[in-house]
């Protein structure tokens, strides 16, 4: 099995109500200088076949239309 | 302005409704082998004083009693 780490994430231009809502609630918390915040989702898992992890990204865990995905590896393989 | 990159994780033993539904949405869509999903969530963001990211985790953008977090920077800097 080998374990993989998928990083989702609303695509440049695309609206990130999330990440505005974190911006806009730092100052009240005493945060200054924190910028371009965007909020995206994380996907850990182990998979038999992790080159069908593209298939998987584009079919069930990520929205192609309005998110980019980057799958990493996590037991040191390509 | 440092790059750096929150993941946010269910803590080891909280349940995991998100991972779980993955998990049984898989094989309808021809995918075997795959387990152990845990599903979590990632803030990218720029920071003018990266020494705090910690304390914005604690009070932010995660729930400390439920969720672990892993700062990571991204511009090369420890």
């Amino acid at each position: 099995m080998a374990r993989a780490r998928v990083l989702i994430r609303p695509k440049e231009g695309i609206l990130d109500p999330q990440g505005k809502a974190v911006e806009r609630a730092l100052p009240a918390l005493g945060f200054e200088g924190i910028e371009h915040v965007r909020v995206g989702r994380m996907v850990e898992l182990e998979a038999e076949d992790p080159e069908r992890l593209g298939e998987l990204c584009e079919k069930l865990l990520a929205n192609p239309l309005i998110e980019d995905y980057e799958i990493e590896r996590l037991d040191g393989a390509a």
